[in-house]
């Protein structure tokens, strides 16, 4: 096991830029930070060197022991995390295309986080999110998914092409909005879907609303406003969860 | 309108000491920042005292002008808001006890802002909270709840005690839970019922369960985890808004 004493290692450097959007885009790699998060990236065989201020966690090789605060160096703020580990994003491609969760826009990160984490609960095929919605190796985003993130494919797509691309591959599209929808009591469930959720202000984008074979409403009285994680919640479980 | 230049003044040290929870335990006022907030608030007569940067804001009397870094420091950091109002705390009792969502100790404030919108979404009656529920008026708590916070009466209460009022009264208590539970298709809809979510890591207390008149849990396959606010959401949809 590799010893690095200064927080100033030309390798620590550079594995603490991942910690900014542009060099996890430019490398393909991101940090996952906690015993959770990374045991959870081991399952998947994403890590590639681990970084810890504890000699004796985890079998894994390469390991590199540095002290605490080059790990806090590596982390964000908020978490007190002894371990982070370097790891490289998954391109995974959906094997099917039978329950299809679609984001267009979505700004939040804990709503992305928990937006993926319900949709691997539910066994959906994979998450497809447009080029506008919020960067998927962001902290936050990574922390909501509890882990599950490292489980499902999570694609970018052009919306409006990929939408295309399903419905002549006979996926119902169905789109959320607010007005001159289907309440979702009385929406048809058919076997294979894709399901757009928009962005917290501005709901799903109008082309992709006119676009969709169908558009679904949520049956709300009252203060009429939920927040997108709950009603995408709402929306899997109702159009059903995937039989094992 | 008054003027106060200085955040030495003695109220504007007085109002500021509402960010903490033991000043407005104390006080049963809080601090609400931002105009949608400050709006919500004033429509259900919470408003005592309007704090305001921008003189042309609001017809709202009493109204106090105040350079931008008094907003600031009676305002919590994230927030970019030009007005902070003191609002009394609202002592509301339900008025029926139809449908009531019951939180035995949600932590994270975002999660009970969340479930707390989603129930009046859904016209629930009221949401009461166990003693370690995280403080309402915390300012995460009343931002997740967009304002909704004021239009349903929240309570906080002994859970052993109030769910067995409740069984008396003929309300049917439901304990969320993951094993030993009814399925939720499979779940009777009681005409009158009290659904009760749990910690985010260790669900209901055993006790709360074993008292309840049904356990029910949410389906699911692969990952097993759900966040508490949008099991809370499939639980509200699903067991029935309440009809106008």
């Amino acid at each position: 096991m590799e010893r690095i004493e200064s927080s100033a290692n030309a390798r620590i450097k550079e594995w603490a830029k991942l910690l900014q959007k542009k060099e996890r885009d430019r490398t393909g790699r991101f940090l996952a930070e906690g015993d959770h998060l990374i045991q959870e990236a081991m399952k998947e065989g994403l890590v590639e060197v681990l970084i810890s201020d504890h000699a004796e966690d985890y079998e894994f090789e390469p390991k590199i022991l540095v002290p605490e605060h080059t790990v806090r160096k590596l982390s964000s703020s908020v978490s007190g995390a002894h371990s982070v580990a370097v790891c490289r994003q998954k391109q995974s491609v959906p094997e099917k295309t039978d329950r299809i969760l679609i984001l267009d826009g979505v700004q939040d990160p804990g709503n992305l986080g928990t937006l993926i984490r319900t949709a691997v609960s539910f066994r959906y095929d994979a998450v497809v999110c447009s080029m506008e919605t919020v960067d998927l190796y962001n902290d936050k985003v990574i922390r909501s998914t509890q882990g599950s993130l490292f489980h499902i494919p999570v694609l970018r797509a052009d919306l409006a092409e990929y939408t295309a691309s399903l419905q002549k591959d006979g996926v119902c599209v169905i789109a959320t909005t607010l007005e001159d929808a289907v309440p979702l009591k009385e929406l048809p469930r058919p076997d294979r879907f894709a399901v757009i959720l928009g962005n917290e202000g501005n709901g799903v984008g109008r082309h992709l609303q006119d676009a969709a074979d169908v558009r679904v409403r949520i049956e709300m009285s009252g203060f009429e406003s939920l927040n997108v994680a709950v009603a995408g919640g709402i929306l899997m479980y109702e159009l059903g969860a995937k039989a094992e």
